[in-house]
Order: structure tokens, then C-alpha cells, then sequence
């Protein structure tokens, strides 16, 4: 994608290809001559951010023609691109730098599948509707949006500014209707009662967010119609697989299925030892109630999801050393569960040792994360771990931590870093009768003594039967049939018996990355405007693309190709000017100005 | 994955990795001591090749087990790391060597997208039912399967071999059922009747397939009972978009209407100009009736497809005079009709001035399609490039051409090159009144002389009117009902028109790939067996993965990963020999052994 043609103020470097002279400079952050550029001289804007991504197609709504659909968007060549780079950096500093197993699982999934994991009953959303108009509204969010609402409403009665960090997920329509709907002082008692009930929102059964309507007499904010009582809505997309209608399948919610039910040829490709780590990148589906989030909550995504599986009693990593000194800001559960959002800055290390991070493999992770989204580019001012809540964590999780990232939103999960435990193996396992076990030789074999096995006597039973043959001939019951038996009829006798195989589940640490979330956050974090013109604006992620070069001759052009470098020939009749704006919105970090002088 | 431990009799070329001394050598094709190796020594064995691809995790039955759906298939390390490398030399050999326009669109597709592209009302497969059991057979396949096993058993009784090339899709129960029915000699009439419908076979409608099961009394071969009447099976997943369940919608069948729908913003992206191509590397789905051919029919798959979107009075190519001298092999629709197999060499030049291909820009992808399957190993001798029958083409296509690759099933189609025309657009533009057209500067404007238009009369009717107003008032008659105007009341001129901007709608020519049967017919095409010992199978495969290392001192392999290259440690338990055979199978193109020796 990207080139562009530079204005000449700027020194050049020059480069000399064949018979026509090239001038060969980098543009935006690259360029060292713009390090003294003002980037914070104008607030940040959403609206020009999202116009920009628009105009210059990182994505755009999809069947954008036919009215588009909620929560389905396409990448064009610029956010195709950036992905990429996303992809390549993560495969790299995860597949790579771990040597993990890749794999690629398919998304249509017959539905014992999701039985099995528990998805066909509890991945699910609450959702309220509309009382007169029948309009669906996801229960949670109605929640949230209402009350954050009326607090905003509050602030400026009291004359205070809204927090924008409190806003999330509401399209503008709403945002003004609530607004006007709210300025209003309320009560300390009830903001206070508010303040508690957001920060443990992630936490509320669906009967307890039916409660939270009634006692805030919360309606819905676009009619002012009362809703109904919550219903669970499965978030899986459902189909049919074959000809026949009798085979039900899913498309996929997350990867990680495909990793599980690979996990004997997994264990298999990797010597039958543990731990090791299965990765995948690739698409999962959910059919969101009603997103309105931009690419923040979307009903088809890609994701790149890890399997680290380990033995359930050395949750240490052999690397965790690498990782101890990394500090991170953590939001965990007992602050939440107080009612409050206190951060606080802590070593993994610390953590660990503390018990606020459950162990060392789980703290490795999520180091690691942290130091991915550094190296793409995410502010680390705005990034934080935030634990889940007992109610809130998935139905496999014994412990989880999200990758919040702040944007104009609010916090925003985007990873996830869960220990599911043996939770999936096992119950695949118990339904299929397939073993998902490590067998472990043990070096030191376990030796234990006792009486040979019979039939359906225990060892007690058969020491006190031993006990009694010695004295003489006597009785035993078996399937309530009394018998007789002498000493000469049955021989107990004292065997060692030596297990040198340990059998195990093993336990999984799941690092999950929704790679939209962090495509747009990036953006936010990278975009700026030009002090002189707001309206110029400039998405500065270095990642939006490998050095690309442009140069308006067809024979330079095929020596970039065959150099394997990707460029793009600006030959349009547009000014100079604007040709160079368009670049700086493209995050272009190349140009090559092609000229008739001598150098 | 891939490492090997090697023997040490072969002449290894020493890196010396800080301490210790490693022995570093290539193994399979790569290595030249290798190159007297015979390839060849034992005939190619399906049966040991799938048992290799299982054992090695190539690819699984995904949900194996769960008992595994058919059609769909999980790639294990090492077939991802296959298909990886095949997407990345895609990716050089055409986006970036086109500089085409990457895009990532959607999967689930609401259901009038398909409704105007045909797909709803013409994208299925003709399915038949046995009459007892209710079994689900495709049609074609049927007639296909049958009217073979009859020949093959005709061969077999005159003496002579089965030709092993016209076997196509069948399991081996099925292989075995139809060859036990069949060893009976056939009178020459019905075999000539056979052999000209196998050559038209993809040209027959539903009717006509059930014709011919009555005309050869062709029945379901597993239980010998009759089959129904064609009937016709959608062969889109379908979905619901949504909580409401008034939004149907369908995994798309390709990508190509991402490409369509996004029509203007891409054109936007490159200057308002054609031609570009624009290119995606995605899922798509179709709901196979009944696959039983591993990967080569599967219902999902990845596809990388492009659309080259061209002005339809221009279909030359720019580059096509460096693919003129391309030769390649054709199988075009007249030999096919008259019922012949007969293939053609010729450069792609000699074939479009011939009018055997349509146009440059088709010939000019069917010779970069020809490079790049050579590219990554696929056996030119075993490639063909098939034109698509009459009744054959997809409803969108006017022109169509199929590289089929040979292999140990037959024939199969890989990549299809078809010429779209204007349909897609033409159709979506119509449907959704959102102008899918190139507006063109024109250098010189094309300047028309007609009279004023006036309401619903056209130019000669206005002539006639204001001859007639020359000589005095007259009478015109408008909506039935006549009006007299006077010369005053009416003033006719002449008008010079200039048209200064040409709006057409491009066309479109589209190379498609189906990545999964690529995949599959090169591992065929590089497989083979040691001399020595036939079970010590080889994937030869160059793409197996970039070059990977092995070494057992993780410090020396932390050095690898800095470098970024993939290595895989093998410390297994096992003996050197085996662990060499496994890295064999896997295709491990260098190892590294470490040992005590000083060097």
C-alpha cells in the first residue's frame, strides 16, 4: 500500500537506481527530522479517527452496500496489512520464541462438541426486550449505559466534567439520548449505590440484572419503554451439516476446542512429554446480541489462542526468571468485589509470591503478553490486567486475568490469559472414552505391598478372610450366595506391586488475543493530528506495514518486486500536498520522489 | 518442528556454537550427498503415504475422536507449517509481484448478498437418494463411479490394465464393491457409449443424470438398490444473523463477493484507476453432499483468490509479453465435447491469437498460475489446464479454465482462472442502486450536435415538431390527450453535447485457488520411499518448512530463536535411527547433531 510523494523542503537521502535519481525519505515517526512534531497539539477525536479509517479503507462496515450488518466488518489493504504485521510479530514473539505446536482446526463443529464443553448451555448473554417495540437489548449493557448515564448526568449538575473513561459501547445516537435524558444531581446514597453496582456489573446473574432494572427503574433509553425480564441467548451460531439435516454443528466461539481434541497426537508430536503449548490463529464467531462498538464487539473475529498444557503439580515455568522483574498494573478481584477500581503496580514476581497471581506459569504468561503489546506499539500507560470475578469467570477458567487496553471507550478486554485447569481434557475425555492423559515414566518407581487381588474382595477383606483361613475352613458371601471354603481350596498371598507409569490430566494455561481489539486500540494509541491542521491527520503505528517504497517508473518499480518489497506508484492527478496527506493517514513510513534532476 | 539427529557417516559441514561443536548437515533433497538417491524405487503407495500424513500429524480427521464429520480435516504442526509456507510464496509470487490490494472480509454473509449472486437459487450439486436406505449419493459421482468400475472391469476381463488416471474420489470400500461387480467384458458399443459420457460428464444436467442412471441401470453400488430422481442440495451452510431469527444468512462458498461488494472503496484506493487486482487469503465452506476424497473434497477449506478487474475493451495485459513463450498443456472444451481426452501443448501466446484462450489477461494468470504451482514442486508433467464446458461454467463465468493436478485419484481441479465478465457487479449495482462503475477521464472529449431535449420526445420527434412550428401553430398530443402550441410557445435549438467522462463496468477475471488440494497433490507429488526399506517414506516437500534447526543445549537453541528460526529439539527416548526416519517423514530439511567430540 503505501508510498508517497515527499515535498522537497525535507533533506533527502538519495539513492541512485539505474538511470534516473530517486530521493529517499522516511516519513511520520521514522523520519528523524520529525522528532521535534507536536503530536499531542490537539485533543483526540474519534470522529476524524474513524472518518480517516473510513476514507482511507483500514475497514469499513461489510455488505457496507446492502445496509451493512452489525458486528461484521472487512479489513481493507491497509488493515489487511497492519493484521498481517500484527500476525507475523505475534507468531514470533509467541510460536517462535516458545517453539509451541501450530495448528489449524476447522470452525464448523458438530454440536456434541459444544455439549461436551459446556457451551450449548452456558455460553450465553442475557438480553432484555423492549416492551412495546420488541427491540433486543444485551442486559448488561442497558445496565451500564443507563447508570453511567444518569452519574454523568450528576457530575454536570454538581459541575464536575463526566469521566470519559467511565463511557462504553454506545453509538452517538444514544450517547445523546442519554445525556439529555440525565442532568440531574442525584443523591450521594445513589451514586454511591451506582458506583458499587458498576464496578461489580461483570458479577450479576440474570436474575439479578432483572432486580437491577426494577429497583433503578431502568428502561430502554432509545423509547423509554420498560423492558422484559432477562432470557438467556446462546452466542453460537448455529447450522447443519451434510444433506441429511441431522447432524447440528457450531461455528466456533474460540480455537481452543481444536486444540483439546488434537491433544493425543499433540502430546504424541512432541514425545509424549509435557509441558509444551499448542497455538493457532484463525477465525471464531459469535453471534453478539447488538453490537455497536465498531470493531470493539464484533459477531466474526480472529483470534490467536495458545494451549500451554502442564502438569497439574508444577505450575512453575522454566523460564519465569526471564520474566519476575516485569512490573504490571493489576486490577484484582478482591478490589473489584469491594466495589472498587483501585490499580496497583506490582513485580509478576511479587505477584506470585503474594498469591495474587495463582502461579508462575499463569504470571509467565502474562508477562509476555504484556511485553507483545509494548513491542506492537500499546501505550503501557493504558494497559492493565484486570482478574475476573467468580461469577464472571467462564464456566472452565479457575483463574483468569484480562489484558484491559484503554480507549475512547473505556477498559477494554483484549486478551485473555486463563488457567482452565484439566476442565476440558476431562470431559472430553469421560465422553468420547478417549484417554487425554500424559503417561509419565517414572524414574524412581512407586513400590507399594499388599494381597493379591481377588475378585471382588478389597484388601481388607481379604487380610480378614487370610486371617480366618488360617484357623480352618470357613464362609464367604458372594452375590448373596453363602460358600464354603477351606485353606486348601484358596491361597492369599503377599505380593509387591511396582507402578512405574504416573498417568495424568494435564492442566492448561490459556493466553487468548482478540487481534481486532487490539488492531483498533493500536490505532488510537498511534494516531495524532498535525498541530498546524487538525484535519491532517496521521496514524503513526509502525507496524501498518514492512518498509514499502514508491517510485513512479515501471523497471524501478519490478526491482522492489523482485526484491520482494511491496510498493505502490502515486500517480494520481492530485497535488503534491494532498498526495502526502493521504500517506500520512495510511501510516505510510517510505516515500521515493522521483524527479527529472541530475543528483 | 523439524531437527534431526544424523548419522555421523555422512560428511557434515561443522558450526561451531559458542562451547560446543555442532555437526550441521541437510538431510532429504536439500542434502548433496542425497543427490544419487533412488526416488523411485518402489511404486507410489497411497495407503503408506495417508498413514505417514496421520502418524506425522500432517492433518487429522478433525473431531476424530468424537468419530470425525466427513469433509473435515485439522492441520497438525507440520501441515500448518506446509500450509504456511505455500501462503507466504502465494503472497510474494502474486500480491506483491502485482502489487495487488490485500482485503479480509467476512465469512458469514447475510442472505441477500447471495440471493443476487446467484448463489441461493444456483449454487448446488444433484443429489440422488437410495431408493431403500435413504443413502445421500451425489449424482455425478455416482454415474462417474459406476460407468469406471464397468470399464475397469471390462479392461480386466479383455486382459489389459486399468488405466489408474480415470479413477476418481472413491474409498476403497467403495473401490472394492464396484471392482467385485464389474470384472464382466462389455460389448465395444456400450464401452464407446461409457467413455463419451465420462468425457461430458460435468456438462449433464439433473434430468439428464437421472436419464443416464435409467439408460445404465446405474444403482447405489454399496447396497445395489435403485436411486430416485436428481434432486437439487444448496451446498451453503446457513445461518441466522442475530437474536431476532429474521436475518438468515450463509458461510460463504468463496470469497470473491467480499472482493465485489468492496468495489468502490478498492477503486477509491487506487486512484479511481483500472486495472488492479485485489486479493484475500480466507476460509470459505460449501456443504458437500457426500466427501470421501481426504482433502481433496472437503467443506471447509482456505482458498486464496483474486480479482483482476479490468476495462472490458482492454483485455491485453501489459506484462503478458514476458508469459507468451509459457507453454503449457490444454484440454479445451471442443476436444471435450466431442467426447475426447486429447491434450495440446502450446505457449499461451499461440493459444490466444488462435482464440483457443479468450484474452491476454486470462492466458497472462494461467501462465503465473503455471509458474507458481511449479514453484513450490508441483510435477509439471503432471499439470493440465482444463476449459470448462458450456453447461459446466459457474452461472457467472463466460470463460473458464482449471489447472488440474494428477495425482493418485485422477485428475483434480486446483486452481480455477475464470473470466466473470461484468455479472457480479452489474448484479449487486442493480440490487442495491449503489453505482459499481469506473468513471474515466476522457483525454478527448467525444462532442455530440442533437436539439434540446424536451420531456418525452426524443430527437427526431423534436425535428419533426419544429418543422412543423416553422410553418405555424400545430397540434402534439401528450398522455392522450391533444394540445395546440403556437410557434411562441415552443423554441426548439440545436445544442452541442461534449461528454467528457466514459463510465463503464469492468470486467472481471478471477484466479482461484483451493490451497487444501494443493497441499495434498504436492505432498503426493514429492513423496517416495527409501530403496532400503519401503516403509522409511520420504516428504521431500522443499516448502516443508524454513530452514530449522535441532539442538539439544537450550542455549544454544535460545540462540536460534533470536534469529528467528524455528527449531524442535529431539531428545527423545528413542534409537538414532528411528528419530532420523522420523524427521524423514516430516521433511526436516537440516539437523543439527551435538556431541562431546571436540572438533
Amino acid at each position: 500500500m503505501r508510498l508517497v510523494l515527499l515535498k522537497y523542503r525535507r533533506p533527502p537521502s538519495i539513492i541512485s537506481l539505474s538511470r534516473i535519481s530517486v530521493r529517499y525519505t522516511s516519513t511520520g515517526l521514522k523520519d528523524k527530522t520529525m522528532a521535534t512534531v507536536n503530536k499531542s497539539a490537539h485533543p483526540f477525536d474519534k470522529g476524524r479517527l474513524e472518518a480517516l479509517l473510513s476514507r482511507r479503507f483500514f475497514y469499513a462496515p461489510a455488505f457496507e452496500i446492502y445496509g451493512g450488518v452489525a458486528g461484521l466488518y472487512d479489513y481493507g489493504p491497509s488493515g489487511s496489512a497492519l493484521q498481517a504485521n500484527i500476525i507475523a510479530e505475534w507468531r514470533k514473539h509467541f510460536i517462535v520464541e516458545e517453539s509451541m505446536l501450530e495448528l489449524d482446526t476447522t470452525i464448523m463443529t458438530p454440536a456434541p462438541v459444544f455439549e461436551t464443553s459446556g457451551h450449548v448451555a452456558r455460553f450465553a448473554d442475557w438480553m432484555v426486550k423492549d416492551v412495546k417495540t420488541g427491540d433486543v437489548i444485551r442486559a448488561d449493557h442497558l445496565v451500564k449505559n443507563v447508570l453511567e448515564a444518569r452519574l454523568a448526568g450528576d457530575k454536570e449538575a454538581r459541575g464536575q466534567a463526566a469521566a470519559p473513561a467511565k463511557e462504553d459501547e454506545k453509538d452517538k445516537k444514544k450517547k445523546k439520548k442519554t445525556a439529555k435524558a440525565a442532568a440531574v444531581q442525584l443523591p450521594d446514597d445513589v451514586v454511591k449505590s451506582y458506583e458499587v453496582t458498576l464496578a461489580q456489573l461483570d458479577n450479576y446473574s440474570g436474575a439479578e440484572l432483572g432486580q437491577l432494572c426494577r429497583k433503578f427503574n431502568i428502561r430502554n433509553p432509545d423509547t423509554d419503554n420498560e423492558v422484559t425480564e432477562p432470557q438467556e441467548f446462546n452466542l453460537m451460531f448455529a447450522s447443519s451439516i451434510g444433506p441429511t439435516g441431522q447432524h447440528p454443528g457450531y461455528l466456533r466461539p474460540e480455537t481452543a476446542q481444536g486444540h483439546f481434541l488434537n491433544f493425543s497426537r499433540l502430546l504424541d508430536y512432541n514425545n509424549g512429554r509435557v509441558p509444551f503449548a499448542s497455538a493457532q490463529i484463525g477465525r471464531s464467531f459469535r453471534n453478539e446480541i447488538s453490537p455497536r462498538a465498531g470493531l470493539l464487539r464484533v459477531r466474526e473475529f480472529t483470534m490467536a489462542e495458545i494451549e500451554h498444557f502442564v502438569d497439574p503439580n508444577i505450575k512453575s515455568h522454566p523460564r519465569f526468571k526471564e520474566m519476575r522483574d516485569v512490573i504490571l498494573v493489576l486490577l484484582d478481584r478482591h478490589v473489584q468485589s469491594s466495589g472498587s477500581t483501585t490499580l496497583i503496580k506490582m513485580s509478576v514476581g511479587e505477584a506470585v509470591e503474594k498469591g495474587i497471581i495463582a502461579n508462575e506459569t499463569l504470571a509467565y504468561f502474562m508477562a509476555r503478553i504484556y511485553l507483545f503489546l509494548l513491542k506492537i506499539g500499546i501505550n503501557p500507560d493504558r494497559l492493565r490486567f484486570r482478574q475476573h470475578m467468580a461469577n464472571e469467570m467462564a464456566h472452565y477458567a479457575t483463574d483468569c486475568w484480562d489484558a484491559e487496553i484503554h480507549n475512547s471507550t473505556g477498559w477494554t478486554e483484549c486478551v485473555g490469559c486463563a488457567d482452565r485447569a484439566a476442565y476440558d481434557l476431562t470431559v472430553h475425555s469421560a465422553k468420547t472414552g478417549h484417554p487425554l492423559v500424559v503417561r509419565e515414566a517414572l524414574s524412581k518407581p512407586i513400590v507399594t505391598e499388599k494381597e493379591k487381588h481377588v475378585e471382588t474382595l478389597d484388601e481388607s477383606a481379604l487380610l480378614k478372610l487370610k486371617e480366618e483361613l488360617a484357623k480352618g475352613p470357613t464362609t464367604i458371601t458372594v452375590n448373596g450366595q453363602a460358600f464354603e471354603i477351606t485353606p486348601g481350596l484358596l491361597r492369599i498371598e503377599r505380593k509387591t506391586f511396582k507402578q512405574s507409569v504416573r498417568e495424568y490430566t494435564p492442566n492448561v494455561i490459556e493466553p487468548s488475543f482478540g487481534l481486532g481489539r487490539i488492531l483498533y486500540t493500536l490505532l488510537e494509541h498511534t494516531y495524532w493530528s498535525r498541530a498546524q491542521d487538525v484535519d491532517r491527520g496521521v496514524c503513526s503505528s509502525c507496524l501498518s506495514s514492512v518498509p514499502e517504497l514508491m517510485i513512479s517508473q515501471v523497471f524501478v518499480a519490478s526491482k522492489f518486486r523482485r526484491a520482494g518489497i511491496f510498493s505502490r506508484v502515486d500517480d494520481s492527478n492530485t497535488s503534491i500536498g494532498k498526495r502526502y496527506a493521504r500517506n500520512d493517514e495510511l501510516g505510510t513510513p517510505y516515500g521515493v520522489t522521483i524527479d527529472f534532476a541530475c543528483v
